[in-house]
Formats: structure tokens, C-alpha cells, sequence
């Protein structure tokens, strides 16, 4: 199989058919449904959607040291306490960059002069629409933090080396994260 | 700011308290709950959590000349196709490693000799509990592809290199074949 063969058959329309939808539940952060479909085979099934109101953004700060900070707390739906770069929701009418700044703020107390994109990641392609924005954050000022009543944060400055570690090692398992660490990594390789 | 005086007084006990809970939704693959919850401060709340009924399950394949092999699929929630590595799902009562096999299998064709477990990350753990495991496949032989009903997938067999361009271009988007591109990618530059 040569990769030039095959790439040159591949038909990327949409297989499925979609003959209904019902709304299942609505919050201020979920909006989920059950579409009635045919599949990609030609039989009748459902596909339950989790569509997410927020766009995910996180930011990785470094500073001139080449430190960074990581965000700890205690995840709901896991029942984990979880190490993370800074990261929240961006809402419907708020930019993406915006987010972003305002999530380094209120998690760490940081601004930042300089700014990039690191990527994108659909986290959950099979049961979910969310879309994360990866940010890099330059140039840092530290002021206090500003958590929101739904967090309980700790927060740790670390060497940058030392956060590829604990993705490598298995003590950062939240994947916004360590894509965002891990991008950064390859990036500086370079 | 120091790493250990920070560390040092990390309380790591869930904020939250659940005072209530109730099912909303059900399907072969989610199940969706709603807690009356009181918030870390203080405040009443709700938490509406997706519980992930299956583990997800990714396997990086490497043949002997150094390349690897994505799957292309449309994804129904997102309405794009994508480029990932191949990738399904573990139902309870399934071992981990051996739903990699049989997904490595049924999207490939392929079969491997060396298995590695290369991490574990939670993919969206601000509302699922969704927790994926991705291995490396190496001492591969090719057989047919089996695929089920409900994908309809294409096959491209590109240099290891090529992949990790694809992430760090944006052309792979799906997060679980990024960690697990960049994961490979920075175990090999070790």
C-alpha cells in the first residue's frame, strides 16, 4: 500500500443520515441530544450528541526563567485531584484570546505581553462537539489570583522540563494539558 | 514563589458536596446524570456529569520502516472528517490491551508482536470522566481490515514524521492521535 494510492480514493462526505433529533438536556455548560440515523451501513440507529456550550481554551504561561505554573484541583466528574495548565470555558460572544487571558488571570494572578497559538484538539470526537484552543503565554507580570466560586485552585511553579516529565510520567493526565505541554515541547526541539 | 512551600499545603479532599443525584439519559455508549451539588463556595449548584460507559482505546502502529498508518472518518458530532490513528472503544469486561488489538485489527488489517502502553489521559474532565489508553504497536503484519457497521473508513500508511508534521500543522486534530503522535514522538527524541 503506497500512501499516494489510497489518499487519492478517499470520499470524505458524511455517511450517516440523520431522519431525527430530540433534545435530552440542557444546563448552563451542556446541551445534549438523540439523533435517529442510518449508519454508515445502511441500518437504523441512534447517536446521542453532547454538544459543549463553551469553547475549552487553555493557556501554558513560561516565564523568563523558563518556568511555568500549574493549576491544581480537584475534578468533579472524576473524583481526581488533577495538575493542569490554566484553562476554563470560553463562552459564546467572548473571543478565544480574550479567554484565554482572562483564565491565566483568574487562575494565576499572571498577564502576558506575548501570545500564540499553540493548536487546536477536538478532545472527544465520538460523543462530543468540544474544541479546545492551546495558547502560549510570554512575557509574564504576576498580580494575585482571582478563582471563581466553582474552584478551589493550588498552583505551582515548575521548570518547563519538569512539566514534560510528569506528562511523560503519568502525573499530568488531563489532556488539554499535556497536549498543550507537549506541543510546546516539540515546538522548542525544533 | 517556591514549588515545595506551594506543595506543601496542597489540600487535595473533594470541595464539592453531593447532595442529590438523577439520571437524565442512557445509551449503549454514555449515561448522563444530573448532582444537586453545593459548590467549593459554598453556593448551591448543580453538576451535570457524562459518565463514558466504554474506556477509549488508541493504538500508535509502527512497521519496521518507520511508518505508521492513520484512519480516516467522518465524525457525526463534530460534522468533519479526520485523520486519526485507529482508535474504539473497551466495554466493560474487555481488557484494555486486547481492545487495542482488536481495534488495531478491524481498522487496519494489522497485527503486532510488541505492545506498549504509551499513557493514559482523561480527555474532557471538566464534564465526562472519559479516560483513554494509548499504546504502540510495533512487529506488524498485514491482514485484511474488518471494520464495523457504523464506520466507513479510509487507510493511509505515511512516515512516522509525516504524522507528527500533520499534529503540529493542525491536520490532525482528534486528541487522542495527537497525545499519542507527541507522546512516541518525544519518547524517540529521548
Amino acid at each position: 500500500m503506497t500512501e499516494t494510492s489510497k489518499t487519492a480514493t478517499v470520499d470524505e462526505s458524511n455517511p450517516w443520515t440523520t431522519n431525527g433529533t430530540r433534545q435530552i438536556y440542557e444546563n448552563p455548560w451542556l446541551r445534549i441530544r438523540e439523533d435517529s440515523v442510518v449508519q454508515p451501513d445502511g441500518k437504523p440507529g441512534i447517536y446521542g450528541v453532547v454538544h459543549f456550550r463553551n469553547r475549552a481554551i487553555g493557556a501554558i504561561p513560561i516565564d523568563d526563567e523558563g518556568y511555568t505554573y500549574l493549576v491544581g484541583q480537584y475534578r468533579y466528574p472524576l473524583g481526581i485531584y488533577s495538575w493542569e495548565i490554566p484553562e476554563g470555558g470560553c463562552p459564546e460572544g467572548e473571543n478565544n484570546l480574550e479567554a484565554a487571558k482572562r483564565e491565566l488571570l483568574e487562575e494565576t494572578g499572571l498577564t502576558a505581553s506575548h501570545w500564540e497559538l499553540l493548536g487546536t484538539s477536538h478532545l472527544s470526537n465520538s460523543a462530543t462537539d468540544e474544541v479546545a484552543f492551546l495558547y502560549l503565554a510570554q512575557g509574564l507580570k504576576q498580580g494575585p489570583a482571582q478563582p471563581e466560586g466553582t474552584e478551589r485552585l493550588s498552583l505551582k511553579r515548575v521548570p518547563f522540563e519538569t512539566a514534560v516529565e510528569m506528562v511523560m510520567g503519568g502525573a499530568i493526565t488531563d489532556a488539554m494539558s499535556m497536549l498543550a505541554i507537549l506541543l510546546l515541547a516539540r515546538k522548542l526541539k525544533k
